[in-house]
């Protein structure tokens, strides 16, 4: 529960059809109350998977108030006017389901997972918190020290996600992602009941959110169930607008390096500032998602045949594309250098591999097979409910239609190699953030 | 006139006084709607300085808003109710005086100097024109126009300003002191009228500003004439908060590097996030003072005769500490290699004197040298009346009192060796940043 997870690792591939018309077994609609709605329908089981999307992540926390989307996440969990604290939990547990919830740069989102008869009851509980939280210090107070608990576990005592705040602190100078989602410390503790008030009425409204239910259940149903639950809960007016700065444009190269005594595995990163599947110019998005696979996607990767095979100068490397974001967003490359070899020189040999792709058009092989491979995912995905349900959440919250969802794997399909060559452009060194993780030295 | 001077070089050595008591020639009172009057007489000759400062710069501009401080600068001389755009610059030109006025990330100043009987003259329009400003869109868009030319001239063709801009961004990812005081380009652009008049209204006011005046008048006819002019604006309440994040503890390294054509000379530059005057435990600010001067003042300076005159691998190198500041702070080191040396083994020749200097203790002739110095240069100023009047509003409009800069030069004169290599402990390579500017690799 409450687990933090960022974007990272959400592709964008929800879907398996071929064109753009939407699935036979998708509707997608809109409360009186402005609610979305979403229904991927999947009767294979009697089973059932509920989410409600916010459209407010860590990239909405307020100046001097990192933070607080996440500690929100955390207070949803503490009651309302009409459950007791723990309530809500306790019943899915109860009745044999699931839940989570996590807090990402652009979404917050509360998830559980029920037998299909069982679904009425958690869209009561789910829409009551989106209304009816209280808050008192009692609650809030020892809450946050919870949260600052977090926070020392995962991030001060990690050398590794110590770097990796400074990275992205790096790259998003300006632009609200250069925050960690769960708060810098010293914001974390002047967080209080007010502040989380405040924010849980600025965004937790119906305008703002999105029903998002995959599994055994027809539209005609849904609809109901959603009137009869979320639909009761009043209009608030305009959906809360996101106000963020954006970044300058990068011109210096910025190499960030941390030693500590707790590392073990030395390893080298780099992060380039590209184009969201939001903010992409058309067929961008897709050549990177293309470019990302080509690179650095599993052993027979650019990347890993030629650090890790060829001139066995790493033992691990990759690339991913976080292609679901609001804004301009990352595209990383990785690798983890073989004993004896220093960061500069792995450093060195990543870049001629990305000269190389900037410089000479992919192998047409490779393309098809990354292609093929890519739209593969997307149909295997569509076996998992809770990803499906997990893809369209993430992709709406970002901007994304529905019919874009759908339309992915054909867009997929149809980048050339002179796309990805195109895309590699973005992967400029002299722009980029480079990461150094370094054992200390004695 | 409008020119933009970043708070660089602003050393807080105000006065010449070696004990804490008020100088005799100095006075210090407040108007009855909360504005600060500051005057140091000054008969020698009959001639005033006239200085308004404002308790807000560029880190007081909004989110998606900066460079609106800078920008209202500049709209400041665009007209009121009662005079014309342009009036108050050739009235001042008509008296034979001087004018300008600068931003800064702290405050906010505007400046004359006139004969003294002309005083009262440049008051009533300065006491106008914060009040009855004029704006509309037919001055403020060109205007605009006239900023982002300054940008392009200044910074957008010059990789050393990139660099400045890039360095700054990577030492304060969260403060607004790493945004530059004239703004980024993508956000000048989007100021309009409506951003300047709320900024005016929300900042332009009695409780935000200190009267500074410098020169031949006495107390008395100095509280009349202030009273008849500034003291006719009614108090409009609560002065203005500063709202700005703070950084969190750096964890890591951050190299910042920039090569372009246009660069002919390599250069280097260490950044530390050290305490300013007014955040510093007693004592540590006066430590970094003389650790600045000991390390980079001058010819006889540590850094310089060990890289130049030794070593003989710079031309250039040196320090100063922006102690004037509201919040936390830099201190710069800076050397220019010599031809054929890399930067990086520049850079590796500076860490290692800072490593001397914060194991060893400094020596104690050097010490006595480097207080007399910086002592006889608070005596030197009071010669310039306009410098005296700069350091007193600067210091002021940063959290000072009249009585920290009186007593500044008794705490210089108290600093021991031992305080000194303390101080040097800030300068820490694992969590600075180091900047390189470099010829474009051929």
């Amino acid at each position: 529960m409450n687990a933090l997870i960022p974007s990272v690792g959400l592709t964008l591939s929800p879907n398996g059809a071929q064109n753009a018309a939407m699935p036979a077994n998708i509707s997608h609609f809109t409360l009186a109350n402005g609610m979305e709605v979403v229904l991927i329908e999947d009767h294979r089981a009697p089973v059932v998977t509920h989410m409600v999307w916010y459209k407010n992540g860590s990239a909405e926390d307020l100046p001097l108030k990192s933070g607080i989307a996440h500690f929100l996440e955390h207070l949803m969990f503490k009651g309302t006017k009409n459950h007791a604290k723990g309530k809500f939990s306790e019943m899915v547990a109860e009745l044999g389901g699931q839940e989570n919830a996590f807090t990402s740069n652009d979404y917050t989102a509360y998830f559980q997972r029920v037998a299909r008869d069982h679904l009425r009851v958690v869209m009561d509980y789910e829409a009551d918190r989106m209304i009816n939280l209280v808050l008192d210090d009692a609650t809030v107070d020892p809450e946050r020290e919870v949260v600052m608990e977090e926070r020392r576990m995962r991030t001060d005592n990690d050398p590794a996600a110590q770097l990796q705040e400074a990275v992205q602190a790096a790259l998003f100078t300006q632009h609200p992602y250069g925050r960690p989602v769960i708060g810098w410390g010293h914001e974390i503790e002047t967080l209080n009941r007010h502040d989380a008030i405040a924010y849980y009425e600025r965004f937790y409204t119906p305008e703002n959110a999105i029903l998002v239910v995959a599994g055994d259940i027809g539209h005609e149903e849904l609809t109901r169930l959603a009137n009869e639950t979320y639909g009761k809960i009043p209009a608030r007016g305009a959906k809360p607008e996101r106000l963020r700065p954006q970044e300058p444009p990068a011109r210096a190269h910025r190499l960030v390096s941390l030693s500590d005594e707790k590392v073990e595995q030395p390893s080298l990163q780099a992060l380039y500032l590209v184009p969201s599947v939001s903010t992409a110019k058309p067929g961008e998005a897709e050549a990177l998602e293309v470019l990302s696979h080509m690179l650095g996607g599993g052993p027979t990767s650019i990347l890993y045949k030629g650090l890790v095979l060829d001139q066995k100068i790493a033992v691990a490397a990759g690339a991913y594309y976080m292609g679901t974001a609001v804004d301009d967003t990352r595209f990383y490359v990785f690798a983890i250098p073989n004993d004896g070899v220093t960061l500069e020189a792995l450093d060195a040999a990543v870049e001629k591999i990305l000269e190389a792709v900037r410089t000479t058009p992919v192998d047409a092989g490779d393309l098809v097979r990354a292609k093929t491979r890519l739209v593969a995912d997307t149909i295997y995905a569509q076996d998992s409910q809770a990803s499906l349900a997990r893809w369209f959440g993430a992709a709406l919250a970002t901007g994304m239609s529905v019919g874009d969802i759908a339309s992915w794997p054909q867009r997929v399909q149809g980048v050339q190699a002179e796309d990805v060559q195109k895309a590699a452009e973005y992967l400029q060194k002299q722009r980029a953030v480079t990461g150094y993780l370094m054992p200390k030295e004695p």
